[in-house]
C-alpha cells in the first residue's frame, strides 16, 4: 500500500519514523508494506533520509498508486480544500487535525461513507490515547450521558506545577514554555481553545449531533490564583481545565470548557503533568476512563500509524462513524445547566446562606475573605446567589464549577 | 437482524434487557432493530418478559434467520462445541466466556476468519471497560512491551479492605462475599485464576502468539498477610494482585499472575474496590490505561451489545483479530525474567546487603523481624539470595515482587 504524508511537522515526521522502524510489524498486521510514496511541505528537509518531498499538492492527487493519505498539517486551510479533494479521487484520508475534524468532520465523514473509504482521526483527541475508536465502537449500547475530559497536556502541566509546587499561573507558564510544553503564544492552550475542539469531537462522537465550537462556552485558566489553588487543597479538591459535554435538560446537548474542582476521589484528579484523561459516563456503562500522554511526537505518530492500518484492514468498507449535521436546535446554551460553584468573597464570613458550605482560613493574609461552595445551580441562579452576597457586603473575586463529585 | 443468547444468567439477562431498552439508539447505530429470536437455558423463567425459551441447541443452529449468536454461557464445555458449530453454520458469535476465549480463542478467530464472520469477546475482560478492541484495533502500530492489569474486581476489593481498614484476608473475604463481590468457593478469584485467563487473552492480542493458560506461572491472593500491608505502607506501596505479559529476553511472550508491591505514584496502585485497570506499555505508545468497573450485569452485558452492534455493521467482513497458534518455543518460562522483590525474614536486620534497602519497624511486635527490598533479580537469583540472609540467621515468611517503578 502506497501512502503520502501531508506536512512534516512534528506528528508527519513521527509518522514517517514509526512506519520506517515497524515495517516488520506493520506488514504482519496489514498483510503488506507500507511504502511511503510522497511527503508533502513546503519547507526543505535536506538532511531527512525520505526522498519523496514536494511542494506540489498534485502529485499526490494525481497518484493513482496512493490510496491513503496522512494529513497532519494543522488548521483548516487549506486541510480542508485537500482533505475533500482527496476523498473525492477515493482515498480514505488519516489526521490528527482536531481543529479541522471540529469544523468540517461531519462533511468529510460523509463522503467518506458514500464513497466506501475511510477518514479517521483517532490522533486528534488524547495524542496516543485510544479514545475515538472506543467512543464509537465499544460504548455503542447504552447512550452515554456525560464525557468529562482533561485533554490538553500544556494547562494541565501548568495547573500541576501550581498545585504542587505553589507557583503562581505565569511562573508555571513560563516553566511549561522552557519544557517546550507551552508555545512561545500559549493562547489556544491557556484559553481552553484547544480543548474546545477536542470536546466538540468527543461530543458529537458520544451523542450523535454535530456541535459549533464557536458556540461552546470556553474559558480558559489564566485566571486561576494562588487563592483558589489553596481552597482547593483545604476542601480536598484539585483544579483541573475540563471538557464536559452532556445531555442537556433542554433535550439538546451541551458541551462546554472550564477549570473547575475536582474532588481527589475523582480519578481525573489525580492526572498531572502532561498528562490526559478522559472519563465516560453512561447509566448502563459505569465510568470508563481513558488515561495516557496526551500528546507527544511518537504516541500520537503511532495513533496515526493505526489508523492507517485500519484503513489498509478496510479497504473498501466504510467504518462507520456518523454524527449528525448542525443543527441549532440541538446545541444547548445549558441555561438549565447546573453544577454546584466554588465562589470567593472578600470581606467577613456571611451566614444564613441555605446549602452553602463557608470556608475561611485562619491565616492573616485570608483575613478578610471567604469562599462559599454552593449547591448545584444554574448560572442564572448564581447570578443572583453572588449578587445576594455581595449585597452583604462582600464582593466576588472569583468563581469555579465543581463536577465529578 | 434476529439474534440468539446462550445462557440466561447474569451477563445474558443483562442484554436482554439492554437490547430491549435500547431499541432506538440501537437501530439508529446498526440501521436496523435488533430481535431477539431465541434464548437457550436449561431453566425455567416463567416470569420473564421474552417468550422464545429453548431447552434445544439445535432450535438456534437451524434458525437461517438467526445471523448472530450471544454466548454468554460460561465454562469450556459445552460452550466451545456450540460456538463452533454456530460459526461453521455461518453465524457470527458474541462471547463473554473469557475460559473459552483462552483456550480454544485461536482456532474460534480462524474459523470465523475463514468464512468472513466474527468472533468477538469485548466482555471477556474488564466488563464494560473496552479494552479487546483498543488493543487489537488502536494500539497496533508500536508493539508493545508489557501490559499490567488489574483483572479480577473480587481480589482487589478484598486488597483495599485489608488496606484501608486493615482487614485480614479471612475478614476481608467474608466482606466481600457479604456484598456478592465473591462467589460462596472464591477460588478462581483468590487462587488468581481468573486473571490468569484474562492475561492470556491480553498477552495474546498484545504480542500475537497464543498462549497456554497451563503454563502460566499463578499466585493468588491468600497468603497477603497484615504484615506484608504494613511494610507496603511503611513505604509507600499498595498491593495488588498483577497479570503481567511481557516480551521475555529469552525471546518468547511471558505471561503470569501474581500479588505484586505497586509503588503509589502508578496509577494502579490507585485502581481501589472492584475497579479494574489496564495498562499497556510501549517504547512509543507512552503508557495507556484504560480504567472502569470490571464487572456488573448491565456494563458487561452492553460491552457485548456493542459487539454485536460490530458484527451487524460488519456484516460479511470480518474484523481481523488474528494470534499465532500455540507453540511451545514462543511461550517464554520467565527464567530469565528479573523483577525487584520484597521479602519479609524473621530475626534481627542483616546488614551487608549489596544494592538491598532494610526495612524495620521500631514497634514492640515487628521487633524479630525486617523486609528486604532487593534490586531486581531472576527468580533463581532470588533463591540464592533468601538463601544466603537464612544463612545468617533469618528465616523468609514471605515475598512479593515490586512492579511498576
Amino acid at each position: 500500500m502506497k501512502i503520502a504524508i501531508m506536512g512534516f511537522g512534528v506528528v508527519g515526521s513521527g509518522v514517517g519514523e514509526v512506519v520506517t522502524k515497524n515495517q516488520d510489524i506493520l506488514v504482519k498486521k496489514c498483510g503488506e508494506p507500507i511504502e511511503i510514496a510522497h511527503i508533502l511541505d513546503l519547507r526543505d528537509f535536506p538532511d531527512s533520509e525520505f526522498r519523496c518531498f514536494t511542494k506540489d499538492f498534485n502529485d499526490i492527487l494525481n497518484d493513482p498508486e496512493v490510496g491513503i493519505v496522512v494529513e497532519t498539517m494543522g488548521g483548516v486551510n487549506p486541510a480542508y480544500e485537500f482533505s475533500k479533494k482527496l476523498l473525492l479521487a477515493g482515498k480514505s484520508v488519516i489526521t490528527s487535525n482536531k481543529e479541522l475534524v471540529a469544523a468540517h468532520g461531519t462533511e468529510l465523514l460523509q463522503i467518506a461513507r458514500e464513497r466506501n473509504l475511510n477518514y479517521l482521526f483517532e490522533a486528534s483527541v488524547g495524542g496516543g490515547i485510544p479514545i475515538i475508536r472506543p467512543m464509537f465502537s465499544c460504548l455503542t449500547a447504552g447512550e452515554a450521558t456525560d464525557v468529562f475530559g482533561i485533554l490538553n497536556g500544556t494547562t494541565n502541566y501548568i495547573l500541576t506545577q501550581m498545585f504542587q509546587k505553589g507557583e503562581t499561573f505565569d511562573n508555571a507558564l513560563r516553566a511549561a514554555q522552557k519544557k517546550g510544553y507551552a508555545e512561545a503564544d500559549p493562547t489556544a492552550d491557556v484559553e481552553g481553545h484547544d480543548t474546545c475542539r477536542k470536546i466538540a469531537i468527543l461530543s458529537a462522537l458520544a451523542f450523535g449531533d454535530s456541535v459549533l465550537t464557536e458556540r461552546i462556552p470556553t474559558e480558559g485558566i489564566t485566571k486561576i490564583t494562588a487563592e483558589d489553588v489553596a481552597y482547593a487543597e483545604k476542601l480536598g479538591y484539585s483544579i483541573k481545565l475540563i471538557g464536559h459535554a452532556t445531555k442537556a435538560e433542554d433535550g439538546g446537548v451541551f458541551a462546554a470548557v472550564f477549570p473547575a474542582f475536582v474532588p481527589k476521589s475523582n480519578p481525573l484528579a489525580g492526572i498531572n503533568d502532561v498528562f490526559n484523561g478522559i472519563i465516560v459516563k453512561g447509566e448502563d456503562l459505569g465510568d470508563v476512563m481513558f488515561y495516557g500522554r496526551g500528546a507527544g511526537k511518537l504516541p500520537t505518530a503511532n495513533a496515526v500509524v493505526a489508523d492507517v492500518v485500519d484503513a489498509i484492514k478496510h479497504k473498501g468498507v466504510n467504518i462507520i462513524i456518523k454524527w449528525n449535521e448542525y443543527k441549532p436546535e440541538n446545541q444547548s446554551e445549558g441555561k438549565l445547566q447546573k453544577y454546584p460553584y466554588y465562589v470567593r468573597f472578600s470581606g467577613k464570613a456571611v451566614s444564613g446562606l441555605e446549602g452553602c458550605q463557608i470556608v475561611t482560613f485562619d491565616e492573616e493574609e485570608y483575613k478578610n475573605e471567604f469562599a462559599v461552595i454552593t449547591k448545584p445551580m444554574t448560572e442564572t441562579a448564581l447570578g443572583e446567589f453572588v449578587a445576594g452576597v455581595e449585597g452583604m457586603g462582600g464582593k466576588a473575586l472569583g468563581k469555579l464549577r465543581l463536577i465529578g463529585e
